[in-house]
């Protein structure tokens, strides 16, 4: 296996946790918790390799199954605490989000898209599955959360990976770099509540909702 | 026309029934209740055809069109108390599920993908259309209530087809069986509550929501 | 530039207005606004672009992605109450509906498809974007308001629109033509409650919720 294959593997079983530990929360069976994995940790790499026109790695390769399934398992027998269960999620789904930003840009870029198409498709790869995964679940997406940054971490692992190809230093080392510093973001921000400003300048001094 | 063809369009209906008895429930006009006759008839089908990568059967075969507009007509004139409208919603439901899982697997031998692809291809072919119906309804998706199952019978009636095929036995006779096997099972299911264990082992217990 | 490309941007900027205006009333963050903006705006072409199997124009070309940045923007500076932000909401999300049936048909028939397909996959273009957009947000689709009518004035614009080409009429002033008609019978319905029947009969004389 190479190494952006062993990459998308973590990502993916990180996404399958994050939907399995939902699922828990909702109260949904086994069935709906591998479900809800599948959708979280499989959906976004399907639209992407839907827009790249490539048959979707999870229906090509049997290993993308292995992740949700693992996932479910442990869900099933480790977790219960319904706090636990939340700051989990939110760190699982934020270990997706690292990996997915860099998998998805390196294979866009693979399929010789643009650098511009490249890092959009890496943000839509790396937010598209916890999107899938909220609104099933008849969630607020985390995305659309006003309390925290989510985008903008993957936005930024995205640029720095179509940088470091471009400039012919992407390796092992600095994807690892990049994916720590998107992580250390995402987690910092939601830990600290950093936010960007509300859509409309007029409700700045609002309460969000 | 042939079989597989015959099944798909009885499947669609069934489907489309489902879309519009759903949307007389929730207080939809007639527009709504053909749009989401076509969604969750059509959904499912292609997303199957845009991952096979083939041209999705909907847009090319004008006969697709006609189940959801019968549908939508049929229950303008013929349903309206509540509570038959639930329980033919399922029942509907479970004879689109019933084909669809069939007729899912099958394509996707056709298209040459491995029998593990196939078979979850038939699963994301019979869920999906039901799901994306009560995803835009704003419905928690009957995919994942904890108190029936629904994606079991699907995954059964694909592993059946796909080991039909494979040992050259499937043909209409046992292509029927799978599909009254899948859809007593799911009916079974729901009249009787039998139900998966839930996500969280140490949730269990506890009352589903 | 030509005139479809013209057309299709203007439409994609005033769905990128309704995505920024819904996240202002919902309470949104700028990042939000631009997610929720992107996907009502080029959500649909994408789907329409996958079932046609072209490469997503909003991939292929940056130029795609400024409609969306300047309705942020637009949104962040120029609106706050809540009044104005639902009408303007629903004027922007009537341009939009207004090209993109057109926009839609066009670039189906361009691409071969059979009229009837093209047709379904302008009403697809038209509704897709603002459907993803009200789903993702957790709002009850405008798609599905027995309210008022949303879906015929895209149905009969891309009708419009496929027999103007049949005809070999469809110019830059019979569409602009065809857009007005779409745009003000959206209007209209909106501002008189003009409405089609509900999904059953035996519903009619109840009150819509």
């Amino acid at each position: 296996m190479n190494a952006p294959l062993i990459l998308d593997l973590f990502g993916v079983f990180f996404f399958a946790m994050s939907g399995s530990l939902l699922a828990a929360r909702k109260g949904f069976d086994l069935v709906g918790s591998l479900l809800l994995a599948s959708l979280a940790s499989l959906g976004g790499g399907v639209v992407r390799d839907l827009i790249i026109d490539t048959q979707p790695a999870a229906f090509s390769n049997p290993a993308y199954l292995i992740p949700p399934a693992l996932a479910t398992i442990l869900v099933y027998f480790l977790f219960s605490g319904v706090e636990k269960v939340s700051k989990l999620l939110v760190l699982f789904d934020a270990g997706g989000l690292a990996l997915f930003c860099i998998v998805g840009t390196l294979k866009a870029m693979d399929f010789g898209l643009n650098p511009v198409a490249a890092v959009l498709l890496g943000v839509t790869t790396a937010v598209g599955g916890g999107l899938l995964r909220d609104v099933v679940a008849n969630e607020i997406p985390q995305l659309f959360d006003p309390r925290d940054i989510y985008a903008i971490p993957a936005f930024l692992g995205a640029v720095l990976t179509a940088l470091l190809v471009w400039a012919e230093w992407f390796n092992v080392v600095t994807g690892i770099v990049v994916a720590v510093v998107v992580f250390a973001l995402r987690v910092l921000a939601w830990r600290h509540g950093w936010h960007a400003p509300l859509a409309s300048a007029g409700r700045r001094r609002r309460e969000a909702p």
